[in-house]
């Protein structure tokens, strides 16, 4: 069996190797590549996902991997790798390739339409290709196949082995408890500190994000920190993990909670166990694992009353003259400032789950055949009315916001919240662990955190599916509780409010 | 035929589209990617490297090759194509894979062991080394095969189908002309101006770089200007053209002229014809052509009197204090100055070629088994002496300077000097058919020059091998004339001096 691993292991790598060089290619296109490079770019990384598709379906893959499921000598992670490739493998064979081309060539238009459609407040024009896109994406889901319901195939492209039946009673269990909560905590809030929104140099905001993503522990020698118009980050390879952050001259929050919460997401990447590095074990499990950590670190952690102290000592020396009339206790009402709004992206932590839960019943209607394309609008605000109390003036900051459905990414936005409510939970978990947490966050102490998470979190890279880790870890499968609990307990103390 | 034509030019583009990855993979390597990457990078390196060759060494691309050759009906673009992917798919298929892998490990244990050898000043310890990598590189040339000599094998990698006859005879007359010119010149320059060792930021050095490359024409939507420890030019793909360069803070010139000198290559990359982009036609057609365009740049055009006082005006705009006791001679005596000195990459342009002769002889006597390997160090000191009239205190200085011999680039030298007297003798032409064309140099008018080089150089990009194109566009074989006029125009203007 030796061999047959040895060479599964090579093929392994190869493809790791292909992955890591096309992740390089997107990340140098959104942050170094000149405009002219585009079309040229576009074709080199048509020809790497080729030659990378292809050596996925290799049928001596498929072979390797028919051999290897049922071999019970493999070591743990040896055996998920194993999994985890089988999944992907059979995902690619499954799809007819005339289907992949299809959606392929439909999400670079529709893409265009949608940026057309979204200033010009016309929701009529992306409608025929976002009902194309839900008749392509039910057949790719038909051809994965499905057991429960179509949507399952949909969510377990970004959330393995999560069931829509089980996010769906999550929101509901959210919205339940978030509906009055919000209310309470928006009427507590009061008007938002004015210092937020005065200018500051965008240069000096960037040099400010270097020390402060330095202080939460990310390996300056194992990434880089760049500036892009949309923060993302990216593991180019084992060793190579690279963050990016935008800085905006009127106003200093955005900088500092986007580079807080893409430092969540690279600590996750850079601690991965590096014996298994350049195999399929050496990942983050699910989106929602993901965004946890980016959660977690932005708001348990950037936006808690002891870090943002931290945080505002340091800002203060940088910005003396922009923060010479606010204090600790305004900074901090500033980081956490609450309000009803009709942009996702731009939401506090305390509205945010809303916009995503209208998302997520819309698509799961649309995917169960309850709900037609032409009345996505309308039901749109409906949902805003029920879920947020405001409608949206225009389709523009309405159901035109987002571009995940024009790119296909159906089954995409469950996993943001899945996010904030395991990052809760863990959060809740280590506190309970570590009942003095908290103790060092004024001085900007992360590390007995950063421990518990490399522990508990980190060192199980995708040995297990997300619901299986998550479970692992905290005891109990996921619920909405420790996130409700989060809330209640912040904002009950920053407002003076009971429950 | 069609058909044939159309498979090729699929393959060809996906090799390109490969070639274009890897070389995105080590420009970032150089310039971007964090320490601890280097592990996994080398990795996908390895791996995409191993997927081309494999692509490259397919046999249905040698039945297309074998098809299309002898297919005279092709344009006269796609012939060169043809050509140039035959060169290369007889190389790969001719060179067995052991040696290829022998000669690739070789050569990283080798640079290895230069890097403790040069500044322990001990050949003894590269000694084995050099032995074994001329043994390989016999091997080598043997496999690809040769007519008249050995050598000529190796040099045909650098500068395809330039023989070491042809190359002998020019470094013989260049020699006899440049000995005593240089003992003259020398003599004639006096001291070296004080200035060019003062203080210069290094950030203002960077930005005035960017004005300048951007004032010769360089298009920085088409590429990107950085830093590196050694400046270099990289064409990514087509319409992504990247430069870097390097400022010492404890000098001005060598930002200034090394930024020239990339440019000049990266505006022969940048101006190939788009129209066969992504095809082997679309290429420099050797080194030593290449070199051509970072030379003239350089000397011919950065050195001269006319555009050194453009320099000069904005260099004193950016470093008035530096610059407040220097005037436009001072400035045009530091950029120009010779000397007698050990280091060929700090040479200057008057003694530059003697550094490169030398080292071309001892190759050769090498390969043609005139010259034992222990024998290098002395060997080398003697046609020091007789070079340059200097002998190295020691091998670091001497020898074991350059890293090219422990990487196994034997035949690359002599590309430097098919450079230099290219760059001469294609600007003689062009001031013979636009004789107004330095008129504007003061000024910065750098267009007909650009001009003339778009249409007689960049235009035929590999449609005709370098001598053969060399001779196209000079009306007569490339000589060492040119140059050595240019040398002592220059030079006799400069310093006064009749010959």
């Amino acid at each position: 069996m030796t061999e047959t691993w040895e060479r599964f292991s090579e093929l392994a790598r190869e493809l790791d190797d292909l992955s890591s060089a096309i992740k390089l290619l997107h990340w140098d296109q959104e942050v170094m590549m000149p405009r002219k490079g585009g079309p040229s770019r576009a074709r080199a990384l048509a020809s790497l996902q080729a030659i990378a598709h292809k050596r996925l379906t290799d049928p001596e893959l498929g072979d390797l991997l028919e051999g290897l499921s049922v071999d019970d000598s493999l070591a743990l992670d040896q055996a998920a790798s194993v999994r985890i490739m089988k999944r992907d493998y059979d995902k690619a064979t499954k799809v007819p390739e005339s289907l992949v081309r299809e959606l392929a060539e439909l999400e670079a238009t529709s893409y265009q339409v949608w940026t057309q459609a979204k200033p010009a407040n016309d929701f009529s024009m992306l409608h025929p290709y976002l009902s194309k896109m839900i008749d392509l994406k039910k057949q790719q889901a038909d051809a994965i196949g499905w057991e429960k319901e179509r949507y399952d195939a949909l969510l377990d492209e970004f959330e393995p082995e999560m069931k829509t039946s089980e996010v769906e009673s999550m929101f509901s269990e959210l919205g339940e408890a978030l509906i009055p909560l919000v209310d309470k905590i928006i009427d507590g809030a009061g008007e938002c500190p004015e210092f937020v929104s005065r200018e500051f140099d965008p240069q000096i905001q960037e040099s400010f994000c270097r020390w402060l993503v330095r202080s939460l522990g990310y390996d300056m020698e194992a990434g880089r920190l760049d500036t892009s118009p949309h923060p993302f980050t990216m593991q180019v390879a084992p060793g190579d993990v690279r963050q990016t952050t935008r800085a905006d001259a009127h106003g200093i929050m955005m900088s500092i909670y986007a580079a807080i919460h893409e430092t969540g997401h690279a600590l996750y990447e850079q601690n991965l166990p590096e014996a298994w590095a350049g195999m399929p074990v050496y990942q983050v499990p699910s989106l929602g694992l993901h965004e946890s950590q980016s959660r977690l670190w932005e708001n348990q952690i950037g936006r808690s009353r002891g870090f943002s102290n931290f945080i505002f000592r340091e800002l203060r020396n940088r910005f003396p003259e922009q923060l010479s009339d606010v204090d600790e206790e305004i900074y901090y009402r500033g980081a956490i400032h609450p309000q009803r709004s009709l942009i996702r992206v731009t939401a506090d932590e305390v509205t945010y789950n809303l916009h995503v839960g209208l998302r997520f019943e819309l698509e799961v209607a649309l995917f169960r055949d309850e709900l037609d394309v032409q009345d996505l609008p309308g039901a749109w605000n409906e949902k805003m009315e029920h879920w947020l109390g405001i409608v949206p003036p225009s389709d523009t900051e309405g159901v035109l916001q987002d571009m995940h459905w024009s790119i296909g990414a159906l089954g995409y936005f469950p996993t943001y919240s899945l996010g904030t409510m395991y990052g809760a939970a863990f959060y809740e978990k280590a506190k309970k662990d570590i009942p003095s947490l908290e103790d060092g966050l004024s001085d900007g102490r992360v590390e007995p955190l950063a421990e518990w998470l490399g522990e508990h979190v980190y060192s199980h890279a995708y040995l297990y599916p997300g619901p299986e880790l998550g479970e692992r870890i905290l005891g109990e499968p996921l619920s909405p509780g420790p996130f409700i609990d989060y809330l209640r307990t912040k904002f009950g103390d920053a407002y003076n409010l009971s429950w």
